[in-house]
């Protein structure tokens, strides 16, 4: 169960501190990662140069490691702020974007994995399978399987890597390989905007960031993130207007609405 | 003419089948044509790494190559896509970003014709011209010319190409050398919005992916961009109001929206 | 103080040339700059390849070098635009987005202030003052000191650099090192969304391209942004809805709207 009160503090937490999120993340959303981290009151920065990595991992809070649209000289970038985030005892976050979908990504997610040593994984069901057993295969970076399926592997994938593991969906689990959390929040016009799984993944370094539990740092995010979007699609006509009001309903996003809304 | 009962059809086929759309294309516009695709029903994935490009390409129904931020190694991702999706007999799309505008961008767009032989081109009118005769100057990434003065040439290109020409256009023009699709729709907000066209290239990926009749593809998706950028003016204060009913329009534009709407 | 007869003019200036502004900016931003240099009326262009750099520059009527996202390759682009710009007398305006947050971006800043000696640098408080005094720690790419502070550190840059310098917060300041403008407007949201600093940094280019007044130039940007933002925010629920509003409000901007609300 989370802890909802617990959430609350965390929550003002991010906004009293507005903890730096370093992201190295993809080119489809850094745009609306960046707004979500800002809406909800912490300070992102993107920045991939190995030259400036360890003197950003420095001065940051968290890290959110996301391979969207990755190739050489950014997974390079991954690797040193990744190493450079333990070696700080900062939290890393990593969002396997598309694994499964090609031998490269699955690679690269297993490199990230052995090298960086993730505090939290936050991934579609297609992507934490992937992950969890090499012989599933994705279509593209969405999700073909239910994130149910993907719950007993994610256990495993828990245990096996000492991450807390966070799976999207129309439920989404949150387990360290023994305790469970689930959100039964959202939507079903949510998967329609991209970047949204990216913005949980960037979120969740926020609340990594003001708490070192990195369960309840995960499930706070993935909460967070269901009523927003849950609210915020009351009141959309599509995913245009979910967009715009999401970002809204994180920046006004109150604990008593958490508290109202929020179905686990 | 177009047949609105196909475009129906491809539509629902989009929605239904939700194909797989790869694209190469530019920063300034991933996130907008993610969001399109996502918006109209199709699956969208952006990747660029030569390391996966064929891969990727495996299992794409589409490829659409947008070079509006080209660089030398995301051209060398282009070349190595179109030949994978040639190889595999999927349907190519390419977007001619600013072609004309400087001779790196001329060049390339002619490597990316010879190389990848696209089974449809869309550009503004200054683009299209640029391609079908090299002593245009285009004035950045936007059109100088109208859709109707590129018509001929565009009859030109297509025939020496075998390509499907769209020009998109106060009017846009859709041919095959021969016959002449016409899309009356849109409004003149659209072009204050970045990446519409861009949007408008991806989106014919979606439809050349269910339906391989090259010119009613891109006639189809030139008119779903038209009726639902027309729809989304109707109740906009601005362009940053259009870009979120634009998304919200695709979401919700029913076959009855388009035979009421569509003119041609 | 601003001309606002002088702004008018300028800004029906834009509306009717359309200059072409090229930017070479970060991945963050890139959709939200185009867009607010569309819906302003001038024409902006994004390119960053060496092969491109001095026939770009050769077209456009100003050039933004923003460092948000910055790496060898577009540092070399840079630094090759800024000095093809300078050749052709066009104005160079400079944003050192996290400047001070890293030697890697604190060092690069003075490397193009040297190569390049833009007409005008915009940044916040701790961007100028660490640009001013090397020993200023800024926090990733987001102010911590106020903008009063950096006035006379301001002043200094802009006497010693020869450029203009404009200074985003509550209350921005411009200033050529002897006179300096004011604008009182904006909103506390303003900084909740990533990039509207970046897009103030285009803005700028699309006035210096009309008036090679750098002092009038920078002020009438800082000006448009500051009532355009605050109109916007006051019909914004938060900084999703802010994001449009401020586009459209762009777009729709008026001379007398200007008049009216101005604060200096």
């Amino acid at each position: 169960m989370i802890d909802v009160k617990q959430l609350i503090v965390d929550l003002n937490l991010i906004r009293e501190k507005s903890p730096l999120v370093h992201n190295i993340t993809n080119f489809v959303v850094m745009n609306n990662t960046a707004n979500g981290l800002l809406a909800i009151g912490a300070s992102p920065v993107m920045a991939h140069a190995i030259e400036e990595m360890e003197d950003m991992v420095s001065i940051a809070s968290a890290l959110v490691i996301n391979m969207g649209t990755l190739s050489k000289h950014w997974v390079d970038a991954m690797l040193l702020a990744g190493k450079a985030a333990k070696a700080r005892k900062i939290p890393v976050v990593f969002d396997p974007v598309g694994a499964g979908a090609t031998p490269y990504r699955s690679e690269t997610a297993l490199i990230i994995l052995k090298e960086c040593k993730p505090d939290i994984i936050r991934g579609n069901a297609s992507e934490i399978m992937s992950l969890a057993k090499s012989n599933i295969i994705t279509k593209g970076v969405d999700s073909t399987a239910k994130s149910e399926s993907a719950l007993e592997m994610g256990k495993d994938l828990a245990i096996k890597t000492g991450a807390v593991i966070a799976i999207s969906g129309k439920e989404d689990f949150i387990t360290d390989g023994k305790n469970v959390n689930t959100v039964k929040n959202g939507s079903l016009m949510m998967p329609k905007v991209t970047g949204l799984g990216c913005t949980a993944s960037s979120i969740t370094g926020a609340f990594a960031a003001v708490n070192r539990d990195k369960l309840a740092a995960a499930s706070n995010a993935m909460a967070v993130m269901g009523v927003a979007g849950e609210l915020a699609a009351q009141k959309s006509d599509g995913p245009g207007s979910l967009q715009v009001h999401f970002l809204d309903a994180l920046y006004n996003l109150t604990g008593e609405m958490v508290i109202k809304n929020l179905r686990q």
